[in-house]
């Protein structure tokens, strides 16, 4: 995708050859011209899935998952972290382990909000290691529910997450694959 | 704004005389065309302010101010919370209490995404005590930007938050105000 590739060279901050910060339009300042685009290319990408729900995680997820959910006319699902757990009623949850903070953590959706049946399309901003998505999976398949697919906004492709979710079967879409930021430069896949 | 009463009244749980649970549609499921609508509905409200950005805080506030900042056609920014602090370089904080999970926390922007002298439009889900609005106008504040509004999706007007805001001289529109949740009812104020 384009302009996301235009944006991630012109305000994307190397910070060492694993961290790239894009905190100047997709997690914490967010550019919502650029999150429709990229919420309507997973649409695109995944037309004819018959997507039923978007699932994400808290924060950075919300907006591209937010404007994907609305380009697709279906409703958006975001899990919830430990800490701020205040959800009722039955719950769903897997463990997930940040590389980034070394802690391993409790992910959580309400079980009434995930229906067995339902196809749900999996959005991140950024695939690494792939606990996250692989959190979430986790997390549809226990409702019984399908994972139709794994959208990610940008995939660090020299880590292992992408191979790994390929390995488990699952369809990953990334708008921007990364090939290394060896040198404090972004070097793209394709 | 109708559409919201409606979804209010349709899929919104009354847990207590101070609890409205609406995880159906804003806070943890989220219904896209609803907050698109709001974003457009606080873009007329606030039309002719000369708003630079939408602040919220993460996570329940990203999607209607993601909605809010595209039909106003700025930047959205939201605040961490403390847990969630992966930002570097110099930050603007600010303390938060919670009435819900009786904690203070710290919730923080980067000062690099707060010029001097913007005029920022804060938005949030839910309006009780205020003290998130509060917290995130001392952020403006601080950065020498100018609190130009604060966008609330549902104001419980039974609490003080509305008449703190006011008091302090903050300009707050509300989409759906509460009255009353008593006997397990939800009652509107106009």
């Amino acid at each position: 995708m384009e302009l996301l590739k235009q944006k991630i060279r012109e305000q994307g901050v190397v910070l060492s050859a694993q961290v790239l910060k894009v905190d100047a339009f997709l997690n914490h300042q967010v550019d919502p011209v650029l999150m429709q685009q990229v919420g309507v290319e997973f649409a695109r990408r995944f037309a004819g899935q018959g997507i039923d729900k978007v699932l994400t995680i808290e924060a950075s997820g919300i907006a591209p998952a937010l404007m994907t959910a609305l380009a697709l006319g279906v409703p958006m699902l975001f899990a919830r972290k430990q800490q701020s757990l205040t959800l009722g009623g039955e719950l769903l949850t897997a463990r997930v382990y940040s590389f980034t903070k070394q802690v391993e953590s409790t992910i959580a959706v309400a079980a009434s909000h995930l229906a067995a049946g339902e196809r749900v399309l999996i959005v991140d901003d950024f695939l690494a290691h792939g606990q996250a998505a692989r959190g979430l999976a986790t997390i549809v398949e226990q409702a019984g529910a399908r994972v139709a697919g794994i959208g990610i906004v940008i995939e660090k492709s020299f880590q292992p997450g992408r191979g790994e979710l390929a390995r488990l079967g699952y369809r990953v879409e990334s708008l921007a694959r990364i090939a290394s930021l060896d040198g404090g430069a972004v070097r793209f896949l394709d």
